[in-house]
């Protein structure tokens, strides 16, 4: 539960949802309990019974069936029969059973069948009032088949339930396992005969689709593909004005053409996005929007909808900021002005609704912590009240407790500080607050390596070997990671020494792209997409743990899904400059297996398999190769299919 | 905060209650905040400003200035001024303040001014107005004096306020500190001159106060005092069948003499107990009843009331039982049996009302753990609701959750398992979970060395130094801490080896008791009654910190009331049998100094004074004379007040 039930836990559909609770009765009498569920919207409560784990904890699980909003409650009552049954065992051995107890028991039996109504029960009963033998009755009483009809059928006395009900988001597989790529698609045009490169358009795109999905990616992301202001217009390397013919940003939303829901026209029209659509999903690719709630001063919104914006009072109206950076090319609207509620609300919504009809499901939305939380707990529930496929990624760095927020008002993915963590503790940190800390259960982190405003500055100088260490974290610690294109190519020639921007970054230009320079780690990146496909261990940040390598440039740690799986085992060198070797310990004890131990291992990377004894072992990672290894370790299977320890 | 609002946390009179809360605004406007506050039942809120801690943590505090329930919770606005403000003095800095960004903030400064009527702002305004000089207006914009005085006006646009309401107990002083003695009143007479010990009476108590108050004890606690029943009496040692003349066990409570609001006749009147009652304040000491919710088979209400009864199918009703325990001559009333509701539960309730009337203010309240939950929260509710001065002591042997369940529903003190951890690890763990865990906000816990049902198997054969041991361990870790009469004469002789009854006990006889016994440790109860007394720190069981001590055999510990406080430390000798020496840490980082500085030590048992220096330190604590030490430790002051490292 969250914020005790304001807001929903996060799952995938099919999952089991684990409930435990604290249930007390005073006194010794017997409970029972149970988890009550359903599909929010449903007014029929399903349950399943809960068992006890000791010291007054109970649990029980129900599974998610479908996509959307489930919720939960838990009901316990007095177990009288259990009680009973328990007293007339203590009484038997104590050897001081009297008919009195046995009468009472008797009654308890005859109320319940009366109150059901079950003929089993009632027969039950009458077999117990035609014996007078305290054998034969204790005997029937005792009778397991007993125990499973008083339950069914019993009463419930003292019938509590949990006065809060808890939701449960259920959502589909790729709201926590995808990998995303994401490109500039005006820059995806080939070079003409003169050299010059043409702006692209969505059929360039189309034409770039199979060597993206043949990277092993799922999702295509464009940066806003809408008519960009010609007001203030960015030139080249965010200078504050454009020469003529230089394109903008495409961030500047908004012009003569049309605003969000307009087709750039040198991108073309809203028929050839369509073909892109289709086209994608016919290479197994999903496309993923921008959605981008600002205005060039060039908008629509500003001459049709003033009372949208917040004037001031000279009759300006304010540029964007997100301190230090400026955004002189754009406006925001303003949430509260007088004429937002509902009007700019609704409109929002209806740009999402709109791309939402044109087969998109997966919305990047910009900046979303500038915007008011109520909005997004509306505006995404509305949309996913009928839409619950769709998936909304925040990109929102800022403070923690604003990315928790965001999450818990309904986005399904969002950013993370992962670009800035480059060492081993702060990886372990971060990733341990991730996965085994209150986010694990609301907040699903996005690994990108790298974005159109984060050329990290570990990336400058590191190299192909940097870039390798990167996409091995992002793709074997998180379910989701994202790569802007050119990382494939080890491009991060930075605007200044130690600045995040991209020189002659696509933001503001177009760029011209060989997609097969030398040093590329197309290989590499596309065989990591493919050990995540045949791995579910790393298809979730969750269910890591960090094991000891004695080398500090080294991480190590295990993934695995379930307590009887095999584990996937990952040591990252995290210098890409030096050959790193370390001693590291082999998880036997996650097996049950002593320290002399041995385990079966497959080294996904080169497919080789071999058999580890004992607890240290030692790896060498030389980032001139590869600065990294990934095995999977298990006990293996004997011919009866008992691991190998426990057969002996 | 206790389970999102549902039950109090719990504190003393006259201490502040921090409050802390995430408070959190989308965008870079900044926030302010308050904690509302009240005595529950008024209807307005006082309020006092929050102040941020970082990462969106902000904390306020208010005090408690009288006893009973408070509540309290947090509002939070937008603070347009602190934004314009800020935004102000970043533009200041880069020389980029324009005339329209000064008319908005004047704007601000009118409007605020104009809605509360204020003339100070509305003068401030006017001079704003009156000068075009954007240094002046800056100047005047920039005052502390304005911030103030927007603040104080501050219209809280966007203000939100927590829907919870959070309860707050404020109890008085006894209820976290203080000391009990317990005895049986009818143990208390002196032998007749044929050496036979006639039957006590609350006037041979009233003899034994001033011994009592002697020893520093503030409350004086009697198990039950009323007639006590003479069906199925128990005899002597708990046999089933009492011998004529056999007082039997005063918790079988009812006789034709009258039930829980009659005084036993052997032991006086009401109006002998009313002279108790008196002569024990006389003294400085409380009387502490015992409520037992039971009968003897012999209670009127049995007769008068039989719907309050749980009856069998043949007409007999069952003894008591606490497994293993059997009370045979005593039965229980149902609180759910047909004329329960709300009969007899307003009856019991009248009967601690009576007892209220007669001054008593403390209950310790016999196995509040079989008896339902909602007829605690209820009936000490409506108690503490008229005198809210009335102390309950839980009296729950059970399972953890069962126990802090019953101190969230109302009862000031608990019993707990302290008795029963002797070794180092186990008491620092125990303690931990009450001082640091969740417990710590609402469970006080009761140190008993021992009482009429619990002799500790420790003290059987350890004798004067056990008894030390125990008696230095309840006194300095926790604020509660309480005696059964016998303890002080290190009377532990059990019922059987390793049983823990007591031979010959109380509970089913009189005992005539020396209490001059060679060995006692009347003196250094004294003392250590004495020391909790002069040093506030060991006035409860919070502000406790277990430091490091070589040797396992000694618990080593500071306790600190407040930050700048010093620290009383504390060293037991667990092994009441050899003398144990250990390297301890003297915690001089407590105080900012460095591993060779110098703290002040007053030997708070000897009363001597010295300094220590460096951090390692050595105490040798012989069992044969005191296993235990006690100091106070701090960095003394110069002449002009300050700490001496400082002052160098």
């Amino acid at each position: 539960s969250l914020d005790d039930g304001r807001f929903p836990v996060k799952r995938i559909v099919g999952d089991q949802v684990l409930v435990q609770a604290d249930i007390l009765a005073d006194g010794h009498d017997r409970v029972a309990a149970a988890v009550l569920w359903r599909v929010a919207g449903q007014r029929q409560w399903r349950q399943v019974a809960m068992r006890h784990l000791g010291n007054d904890r109970w649990c029980g699980e129900f599974p998610l069936e479908r996509l959307g909003r489930h919720e939960f409650t838990v009901e316990a009552w007095r177990d009288d029969f259990a009680t009973a049954r328990m007293d007339l065992e203590k009484r038997l051995a104590a050897g001081n059973l009297s008919r009195v107890d046995l009468d009472e028991v008797l009654h308890l039996v005859r109320a319940t069948a009366d109150a059901s109504g079950n003929d089993a029960l009632a027969t039950l009963a009458d077999a117990l009032e035609a014996t007078d033998d305290p054998q034969a009755r204790s005997a029937l009483l005792l009778a397991p088949d007993t125990a499973n009809a008083m339950a069914r059928h019993d009463r419930r006395p003292f019938l509590a339930r949990c006065t809060t009900v808890y939701p449960v988001e259920a959502e589909r597989l790729a709201a926590g396992f995808s990998s995303w790529y994401e490109l500039f698609p005006r820059s995806q045009a080939m070079p003409n005969a003169d050299g010059v490169q043409p702006h692209g358009t969505f059929h360039d795109v189309i034409a770039r689709l199979p060597a993206i999905r043949d990277m092993g990616f799922d999702v295509l992301y464009m940066p806003p593909i809408h008519p960009i202001g010609r007001s203030n217009r960015k030139g080249r390397n965010n200078s504050v004005t454009a020469e003529p013919g230089e394109p903008g940003s495409p961030y500047a939303i908004g012009a003569v053409e049309g605003g969000h829901d307009a087709v750039h026209p040198e991108l073309g029209t809203l028929d050839d996005f369509r073909q892109l659509v289709s086209a994608a999903a016919s290479h197994g690719l999903e496309l993923a929007l921008d959605f981008a709630i600002q205005c060039s001063p060039d908008h629509p919104w500003l001459r049709d909808h003033p009372d949208w914006f917040a004037w001031r009072a000279d009759g300006s109206i304010r540029y964007a900021e997100n301190p230090p950076k400026k955004y002189e090319d754009i406006v925001n609207v303003d949430f509260y002005a007088s004429g937002s509620i509902p009007g700019l609300w609704t409109a929002l919504r209806d740009v999402v609704a709109f791309w939402v009809n044109e087969g998109v499901r997966l919305f990047r939305v910009d900046n979303p912590h500038t915007k008011p939380f109520p909005f997004w707990e509306w505006m995404i529930g509305d949309i996913r009240a009928t839409h619950p496929d769709v998936v909304f990624l925040s990109e929102a760095f800022t403070r923690p407790k604003l990315m928790y927020r965001l999450a818990k008002v309904g986005y399904s993915q969002s950013y993370t500080y992962f670009t800035w963590r480059n060492r081993k503790a702060e990886l372990i940190e971060y990733m341990t607050e991730l996965a085994d800390g209150a986010p694990s259960e609301f907040f699903r982190p996005h690994f990108f390596v790298n974005t159109p405003d984060i050329n990290p500055v570990f990336l400058h100088d590191s190299g192909r070997a940097g870039h390798l260490v990167r996409a091995a974290l992002a793709t074997t610690l998180s379910g989701l990671w994202g790569m802007y294109s050119g990382f494939e190519l080890c491009e991060a020639t930075p605007l200044k020494a130690g600045k995040e921007d991209y020189l002659d970054s696509e933001k503001y230009q177009l760029r011209a792209w060989d997609w097969d320079r030398p040093g590329n780690i197309v290989a590499e990146i596309t065989r990591l997409n493919l050990l995540r496909r045949l791995n579910p261990a790393l298809q979730t940040h969750l269910g890591v743990r960090f094991y000891n390598a004695a080398n500090d440039n080294v991480l190590y740690f295990g993934k695995r899904r379930g307590s009887h799986d095999d584990i996937v085992l990952v040591a990252i060198n995290l210098d890409p400059f030096n050959v790193q070797e370390t001693d590291f310990e082999l998880p036997l004890w996650e097996f049950g297996l002593p320290d002399h131990g041995a385990l079966q291992v497959e080294d996904l990377w080169r497919g080789t398999r071999t058999t580890w004894q004992g607890k240290q072992q030692r790896v060498r990672l030389d980032p001139a190769e590869l600065p990294f290894a990934i095995w999977r370790v298990g006990p293996g299977r004997t011919e009866n299919g008992q691991a190998p320890e426990a057969a002996r």
